[in-house]
């Protein structure tokens, strides 16, 4: 623990020369630049120990997450990463600590040439809340939305969903893993890649998209509840893990279906433009996987309806709700 | 205390139609458009309970605060306000508290046109952190900033220094005022007004600009730092209210050169733009004192000085630092 000054802090873990912004740190605001015809998407997260993240993470870890989240939202509109913002709340000025977040949060900021533009550093129980900006075309291919889905659109994933979920039953004692399957779901709790070139490569063609980060069920429900539409989803198509489908059928839909902090994206698109998601999927280097289709919903201002079914067509009973900061 | 879930609570208390955001809050990201040939100005900033406020203040007065730190920031660049974010961490979902809470943040948003475009709500020791954004001239008479100040310029301040630092060392128990006197610099402490009009009014005019947040030497000290000068500031001429001036010279000192929490704007300009920068102060309806003067810094590499002297010219001795969150 060292007794450094803020700004020295923050100079010496954070502060590196801009870029592609106007202005970056050290100033009373950063300036950035939006060029003509896109838009500036923005979007935060705040990360609060304990409860979004163990005491015991690898700082270097914890930095990488508290990017990827928010830098998961942007993948869900399409946009490509410009910038963030770092507040940060630290019980002590530890400099191992920062050392490490650091580390963690500038490799993933330029493995997608996103910049540190700005920030604030104050004593507190730990928490970071990050802001990240992105640009996405204001006309033509633009941003995606949630509420675009439509009645016949086919409902797809990326990726795999629920390790992470096991990955913190496991934490939570619930059940055990062998070494290896343990650190692969810890990697996916603590390590998620936002997926950016996925949400590019689908402006135009996905009509709606979300990131997972409540779980799908719970996710799924935005996305619903903004289209005016109900879905249909096959249980048993959602794509997970070897190490999941090791598990109890009920553990396995637990953490695919309720699971939170899978930061893949979640999508529709009409059936005739199958192939440009399969291509779309192809060019970003992800999996997609098709987990069930649009329907239309009856009866105004009803809520929003999941209907789950398994591999063979029969109705699922599911009765586990979205993972909700102020539920849990 | 409610059992609100986190998206009933955002709703219930922050969701309204946005006027001139292309995208509010309910999607991944918000989306802004920034008219051509002006940039997006924007700062964030992170208020902790305990440490940049106390836990019986009024929420509402609380709301206030909490956007007034981050406006002060566009208003120190001449930025006009557009839009904000709230992530907000609660100990539990009051709704008294929410309520208090949202009708200070808004009712002074709605003052400055600036509406709540997103954000994030979770579980966790009350804190909140917002990000502002702004539009500001990308050339022309564009954004103050820190680094503009030159030997000759004159010094200058808005309002009144010291008075929240004064009611923050009652608070403490270091000093007494009876209850109107203590109602008043409560006051300056809890519901700080941000200068936008007067940032505004100065783009063009001053060659550098800060909010004081930490201190007019400490805030000084970043002009001087960024512009390569030192400067010269008379202390008797610091602007401070009348319940300040009966309290001992010494306190007088120390709440207005080293106060903090005052979120006037600091700003330099040269002796030939006085004119401008007395009609700028009208116009705005903030009065403002020329404090001092900028000097050239002889010796490179040296760290920026500040000399203060008395109403006769004498030298003063001040050995206060900037309130510094990790040194305090």
């Amino acid at each position: 623990m060292m007794s450094l000054g803020e700004f020295d802090l923050i100079a010496k873990y954070f502060d590196r020369p801009t870029r592609r912004a106007a202005l970056g740190i050290g100033d009373d605001c950063a300036l950035l630049a939006v060029p003509t015809g896109m838009h500036l998407a923005t979007s935060c997260d705040m990360l609060v120990e304990g409860r979004h993240f163990l005491s015991t993470v690898d700082p270097e870890r914890l930095g990488h997450k508290a990017l990827a989240v928010n830098l998961s939202d942007l993948a869900a509109c399409g946009a490509e990463p410009v910038a963030f913002t770092l507040a940060l709340a630290l019980p002590s000025a530890d400099e191992a600590f920062l050392g490490g977040l650091s580390r963690g949060l500038l490799a993933l900021a330029d493995a997608h040439g996103c910049e540190l533009i700005g920030g604030d550093t104050t004593r507190g129980p730990l928490s970071i809340c990050i802001s990240v900006f992105g640009l996405v075309p204001a006309a033509g291919a633009g941003a995606l939305l949630r509420s675009g889905a439509r009645a016949g659109d086919e409902l797809y994933v990326s990726g795999r969903l629920g390790d992470a979920r096991l990955a913190l039953e496991v934490f939570r004692g619930t059940l055990c893993l062998t070494g290896g399957d343990f650190e692969a779901v810890r990697r996916a709790m603590e390590m998620p890649q936002p997926r950016i070139a996925l949400g590019q490569a689908l402006r135009g063609i996905a009509t709606s998209a979300i990131d997972l980060s409540d779980g799908l069920l719970g996710d799924l429900r935005h996305v619903l509840q903004r289209s005016g539409v109900d879905a249909v989803v096959d249980v048993d198509a959602v794509p997970r893990s070897a190490t999941l489908r090791a598990q109890p059928l009920a553990v396995q839909r637990l953490c695919t279906l309720s699971g939170g902090d899978d930061y893949e994206l979640l999508f529709t698109a009409p059936p005739q433009s199958a192939q440009q998601v399969i291509a779309a999927g192809i060019s970003a280097g992800v999996a997609l996987t098709r987990i069930g289709r649009i329907v239309g919903r009856s009866g105004a201002g009803r809520e929003a309806q999941t209907a789950l079914i398994d591999a063979n067509g029969r109705a699922v009973a599911h009765g586990v709700a979205s993972f909700d900061h102020f539920r849990t």
